[in-house]
């Protein structure tokens, strides 16, 4: 049995948690509030989070980043993307030598426009290849429950991908494990914003053809950005790309799809935040993505309405308009 | 306005009549019930199929196929898969010469193993260039209700398919074209059978990370089998590959999905057809997908466990647990 840390007592670390234990390792989850924490050790549960979730008892909690971290040979992270940098910055002196940083943060930082796993380490100061990414169609409620999914473990140290594979494979869990970090990380950012127009266009009242030209055309073009930075194209036909896209576009359960549908029902920035509780991370997001796209010079027209409709006012219908009107330069 | 035929009065070739007629065609439907023929010529509406439909007064309708197809420069045909021969064959003599013929059906011929352009032509006796396919993430009602939606015109003959991308654009189905029809055509008739595993899957209780896994594996087992019978594998991550597949996989309006419901609840196929009142395109299909597969060597096994539980007995929670713990090769 080896020690992990999770580091963000949010829905997927919380049930991220429950995979690590289930596995068979010693888990302990820093939280920021000690509410949670207290939940968690206590009564082995997070009720804001994932009200169902029972946790099993080798999962603890504390609010002490330096607790969580001592002798864990396993470190995973999965705070907001744009609190990442400085919140690690402060952590990394507690980090055990030669531990592996695993991500479960999918977006882009802003300014920078570096992908979560380049920030951790820089954050953390260790090199590239101790950072592996998890990263596929996991929504973390059906996680929770034990529904049967696949997911993608993705680093450039291959040794370092197949333990990570073998620490976190359970009977409902199955991970693949990759080692283009790029594409995987890509898509799970860019999954966001193409959800958030998903939404947007159910609220709207268009319907599943629609829909499923969004996701065409969405895979489409975080597949060229991807391929701009050095991706594989292959792996946004994968797990990590249309796999992760098509659940976050599909699913009641995804918070960005869901905040898409209040940006939809005409709500703004602000009235969608009140309504929900969160910030969508591709609100946040969309924003970095649209600027690596014109530093590479992609175009990513999907990315684009949806950064104009969270931060420039533009109304999502003339938004889904635009996007399914637009002259085509070929399929 | 030039004349267009289209044969078979579904819910599709019904639809389809529409579109051809709201982008300036004259249209003569061809039904095989009087009762259907007539509801559309004197009521312009199909109650059977698309209840909320009022159709242009440029379609008319009849049961008799030399006077639908009088003149007609453009033959789609919509009826079903499997009697395709049989009926072309009585009504290639009243066929134009230098008529353009339209396949919007999805499935390969049992026995032959033919895609339906290649039974198309041969049973009309025309050269393969003569033959276009039309496909894509094209629900009927949605399209039949101007939802706004892209479809692929697939044909080796790229003046031809320029032609009838002209014939069917309208402010609400934007055509692209593409000359890789045995990849246009694969697309659609593999994801019939996927949509019935997603079905199944639905009715077990599996959430949207296993429906999302099942997308994934199924288009590439579908691009697998298309690569080996020398389909361009690009066009599977477009519209009439994951475009369609993914329509037909979410939607409530699909009628293979809801097929496999009926059989994930524990359904015989006679039971399902039963209370469905239909024959799910891909139950069929899934025969003909197999053999295909087969002999080329090439493995589907999403294909495979859907033709056990329709023809073998074999239970969907097998067959659906067997596809989500099998082991991988690789991603």
């Amino acid at each position: 049995m080896s020690r992990a840390a999770v580091l963000g007592a949010g829905s997927w670390g919380t049930a991220f948690a429950k995979v690590l234990a289930d596995a068979g390792n010693d888990v302990t989850l820093w939280a920021r509030r000690p509410a949670v924490a207290a939940a968690i050790r206590e009564r082995h549960g997070n009720p804001d989070y994932l009200p169902a979730l029972r946790l099993p008892t080798a999962v603890t909690a504390t609010v002490d980043p330096r607790e969580a971290l001592d002798e864990a040979e396993l470190v995973v992270i999965a705070i907001p993307s744009q609190t990442l940098r400085l919140n690690l910055g402060e952590w990394a002196r507690y980090l055990k030598p030669d531990a592996t940083l695993v991500s479960l943060m999918k977006g882009v930082e802003l300014g920078t426009l570096k992908r979560m796993s380049e920030v951790i380490a820089e954050a953390a100061g260790v090199e590239p290849e101790r950072v592996a990414v998890v990263t596929g169609p996991n929504l973390a409620p059906e996680i929770a429950a034990e529904q049967p999914a696949a997911t993608v473990v993705a680093c450039t140290d291959t040794d370092r991908a197949t333990r990570v594979q073998k620490a976190i494979a359970t009977r409902y869990l199955r991970p693949y494990t990759n080692d283009d970090v790029i594409g995987c990380e890509l898509g799970g950012a860019v999954k966001n914003a193409i959800a958030l127009a998903c939404g947007m266009a159910d609220a709207l009242g268009f319907g599943d053809n629609t829909k499923a030209t969004l996701i065409t055309r969405g895979l489409a073009e975080t597949a060229r950005l991807g391929v701009a930075l050095g991706a594989d194209p292959l792996t946004f036909a994968g797990l990590a790309g249309l796999g992760d896209l098509v659940a976050t576009c599909s699913s009641p359960l995804s918070r960005n799809r869901t905040f898409g549908e209040h940006l939809g029902r005409g709500e703004t920035l602000e009235q969608a935040q009140a309504a929900t509780r969160y910030t969508a991370e591709g609100v946040k997001s969309c924003l970095a993505i649209r600027d690596l796209a014109n530093k590479h010079g992609v175009e990513m027209p999907i990315t684009e309405q949806v950064e104009r409709v969270c931060h420039e006012g533009l109304d999502p219908r003339v938004a889904v308009g635009t996007l399914m009107s637009r002259e085509p330069k070929s399929e």
